[in-house]
């Protein structure tokens, strides 16, 4: 007879973005006079730039004609994109990462929910609390934790590096020893950032220790300030200890299209064993890479008129996040980040719980956060706010917001 | 320390078609002045149908206008997809399948890859031998196997369906019990089908022992027979016992655009546990969604337009399969396949080794083949030839075989 994973059991309510989703569909279907302004979850909402349309029909034509058609793309990735990565995210950097060590996908979430696979079930993880869900699922899901604390809102087994307003939302090196570390900046949900001195702390520490960093660096897009690091390859020996995950759909409003890339070095090996060897057979095993159409757009974000294109973009969800900045101070609340990153983590009032905090903003503003809590213990009392919407609908809910 | 997940230790070389690509590169750098035939992986070429390229280009201009912007698809995929395959792929066949059972993916290939996750790591799997190398590959990688036996060429642990010219490559139902059944019909590598009244035995059978049909049904569109059920769902029962993999790749030529759907039916359980809910779980914390223009592509190969494109298309495979029925006949081989299937299964000359006719071919017809072992050891001294080639090219490739 045939048998479940039961370590789904151990997973709490709902994916954390279906809960909300459900919510406003449902305030919405109660009230369907309301305009529902959503700076909830982290999707973009400008039109993917003109260079980038314009790479898209073209490479649409190419399938529509015998001589240019593209079947089955090769699994890593196309090589026009791995080369044009690897020279212009990293080596203009100064990283030592080469096109082979790129690996094309369809997107950071599925690489940072997949790679987990590529690792032992013994394994250790530790994550920041409060934290990106899928980084926590995806491992209890294959049974790298215990059960769920209800009491803690913690999965048992499982190192949890708290994220506070002491220490900047910048975690502390664990006393506790984890194999595999889950570390994001700048950050999702509290826009922190880490300064490259700190990130080589991190780095000493996993060459020391054995341990595997997984970086995530969706938002590297929106660092501005000079000592922030883009890539934790910028870090002396992170090609010993590092993977990064990286995403176009924030840098070039790529969630409806779909493309990332993972960075594995050779040089990361375990036992003797190749991580990118790993992740390559995963990669050809079970996976049949990014549509060549998207791979051709993700190209064109690197042209000098896309990157041009997608700088003005970016530069609007600063802005945003600014007029959120404005807004909350001039309410009176506390909050961090929207500097180098586009979300706000903001205090709720009165230390109301995050989640009652959504339902009066929901039912009072009309406008739909994302609950700190969701996020882990640590966010409880906090709220996340996204710089993604139109000025428009930014400037308006913050304005409901002031009047609460 | 971090430790490898060493499961992946026991796969055997690379992946089958990784190995043939790079046999195939060695021998065309010798040899550059020679003209490879590709007969070997499954991957179309003929360009996408022009009202799906329409459709993609509208889709394109959708997605750089500000007031058509799609960002983050729903994890399953967009209703106007799911709900048209219900009604022509189900609904007019007489399977009571609903838009909700429908999963939108990247494709089958990912599916059948993935779907092993969601059961426990003690079920005990059947396949058949020969057999596509993702099914096994993708369980040995999770550890639901033993270690590979040399002698046997087999994984221990794992339950092998032999498919001989005896049985007419369609297996009999295993005497040991197996909880997850992996069944493919039209079948790759041999090009097998089955019939109706054959298929509903597996699903009383899996019915009656608890245990689960993973029915990888991606080659549907080239059945021809009144026979020979294009899904499971035909079959009185199956909503309680299966799921279904089913691909646009081979449909409507979207190798390269990724896309295909699994169907879980919302009856199927496993002791309460909704297995369909489970994969939705799953969708939600390690998937984003196909790209909505490669889902609004998926739509018009349900036009009236895409629909007769895609048969036209089709049947030049179709036409593909019979020059190579003939030209083998005419050289003097024992075959199958061919008929509902675009492959070719041939047993090779003089008992020759399967790789050791690959190399013949290679070297002496420049055509690539498939070696039959590298699908299992019921497929030494087999060969698969596609039919997804040029006309122009299948013609020279088999003119080239009858003169070896």
């Amino acid at each position: 007879m045939a048998k479940i994973n039961d370590n789904y059991l151990k997973l709490q309510g709902s994916y954390l973005f279906s809960t909300i989703g459900k919510k406003v569909r449902e305030y919405e279907a109660a009230h369907p006079e309301k305009k529902i302004i959503r700076l909830g979850i982290g999707d973009v909402t400008q039109p993917i730039a003109p260079a980038i349309i314009d790479a898209l029909h073209k490479a649409v034509d190419e399938m529509g004609a015998a001589e240019s058609f593209k079947g089955y793309a090769p699994d890593l990735g196309y090589s026009f994109l791995r080369e044009i990565i690897a020279e212009k995210d990293f080596k203009n950097r100064g990283c030592n990462i080469a096109a082979d060590e790129i690996f094309i996908s369809d997107g950071a979430k599925c690489d940072c929910g997949n790679i987990q696979e590529i690792f032992s079930t013994d394994n250790t993880i530790a994550v920041c609390d409060p934290v990106y869900p899928v980084y926590v699922d995806s491992n209890v899901m294959a049974g790298r934790t215990g059960d769920f604390d209800d009491t803690l809102g913690q999965f048992k087994g499982v190192v949890y590096m708290p994220c506070t307003e002491e220490n900047g939302f910048v975690p502390q090196i664990p006393a506790e020893h984890a194999d595999l570390i889950y570390l994001c900046f700048p950050n999702n949900p509290t826009g922190a950032v880490i300064k490259k001195e700190e990130l080589q702390k991190w780095v000493d520490y996993a060459n020391k220790s054995g341990s595997v960093i997984l970086y995530d660096a969706a938002y590297e897009a929106f660092i501005e300030e000079e000592d922030v690091p883009h890539s934790i390859f910028e870090c002396d020996g992170a090609e010993t200890c590092a993977i990064e995950f990286r995403s176009f759909s924030k840098t070039a409003g790529f969630t409806g299209l779909r493309l990332g890339f993972t960075v594995i070095p050779k040089a990361l090996k375990i036992d003797g064993v190749s991580v990118h060897d790993l992740w390559a057979r995963r990669h050809g095993t079970k996976y049949n890479g990014a549509p060549y159409i998207v791979q051709r757009a993700g190209e064109a974000a690197y042209s000098e008129e896309g990157r041009a294109q997608i700088i003005e973009q970016i530069g609007r969800y600063k802005e945003n996040a600014k007029i959120i900045a404005e807004g909350l101070k001039a309410a009176g609340y506390d909050f961090s980040g929207g500097v180098n990153a586009p979300y706000i983590w903001l205090k709720t009032p009165d230390n109301m719980s995050s989640w009652d905090y959504f339902d009066l903003l929901l039912e009072k503003a009309n406008v739909v956060g994302t609950p700190g809590v969701g996020f882990g213990p640590h966010g409880e009392h906090y709220f996340r706010l996204t710089a993604f919407g139109s000025r428009e609908n930014t400037i308006e809910a913050m304005d409901r917001i002031k009047k609460l």
